[in-house]
């Protein structure tokens, strides 16, 4: 950050009386701009036994596989985000069950929410950031080739809550790679 | 947002190619500034069958109860923000059980998250943001002065819990008032 995004004078880094952080601080018209976590929220959607994942068509990950996920944006619910997302990425229409897990990534400012959702039909579909979407069994699933550590901590948790016939909530931390 | 943070240029509102939201685009160095939902992230303290609340020195809820809580910072887990935040605003150190809570709250743009915690020990008292910090029992909780709906959500969801013999997970999207 280079800039005040209110009146346009360059920011300079400091920390603002009582508070303990640095800050990017607006010398002309004193805004502080605060940089916080984002929210990356997504479904375990299931058909049949199956969970629904998409290979992704945009960096970072081209080519993998992962769960639908992406940014929550404003004005809208961690669970209308993640029926959102669902849609663009899978062109599929889900209802949520539960919170599944949540996943904090500190080195890169974010925190992954996954919740268990129910695919109201079969019919789905690669969206824009997608390059194919397909449902897995738990044997066929392409572990090797799964984009994201949270994914691959959300399935994992996932199947292992499926054979115990209960499932939970599941929280974790992802250190730097 | 009117100026761009990179380049200092003037932003534009339009909608990126590929994108289905109208975005803060910069026409000079063409960054894409995104506005994402804050996470606020606290405890429900518990210290022998009591709670802790602060009664808050600034706004918004001058003079009013709420549990421990802030803004998620950059570089910490949701555990560490919630143990953070209750040791800023009640100089208490807890141990971390339990997510307990998640409310979004739409029409202001945050998700609040609470964990269960209990205190480590007695000692707290107010930090800079509080007025006092005091121990709760459930029928001493001043309903009429705690100041945020998300707290009031994750007390009574905790009472009835607690009464109940089981600590759930609870979810709600608050409507705007």
């Amino acid at each position: 950050m280079n800039y005040c995004t209110q009146c346009g004078a360059k920011v300079v880094l400091r920390i603002p009386e009582g508070d303990s952080h640095p800050r990017h601080v607006c010398p002309q018209c004193g805004e502080i701009h605060y940089l916080n976590p984002k929210l990356v929220i997504g479904c375990i959607a299931e058909w049949e036994d199956r969970i629904l994942l998409c290979r992704r068509a945009i960096e970072p990950g081209y080519g993998l596989w992962t769960l639908p996920a992406g940014f929550m944006e404003n004005g809208e619910s961690t669970a209308q985000a993640a029926m959102r997302e669902t849609g663009e990425e899978a062109c599929a229409r889900v209802a949520i069950e539960q919170l599944f897990a949540l996943v904090s990534i500190p080195h890169i400012n974010q925190v992954h929410l996954f919740y268990r959702a129910r695919l109201l039909n079969a019919d789905f579909g690669a969206g824009e950031e997608s390059l194919e979407t397909m449902l897995f069994d738990e044997h066929q699933i392409p572990w090797d080739k799964v984009a994201f550590r949270s994914s691959i901590f959300c399935l994992e948790a996932y199947f292992m809550d499926r054979r115990s016939g209960a499932f939970g909530f599941h929280e974790s931390t992802l250190p730097p790679p």
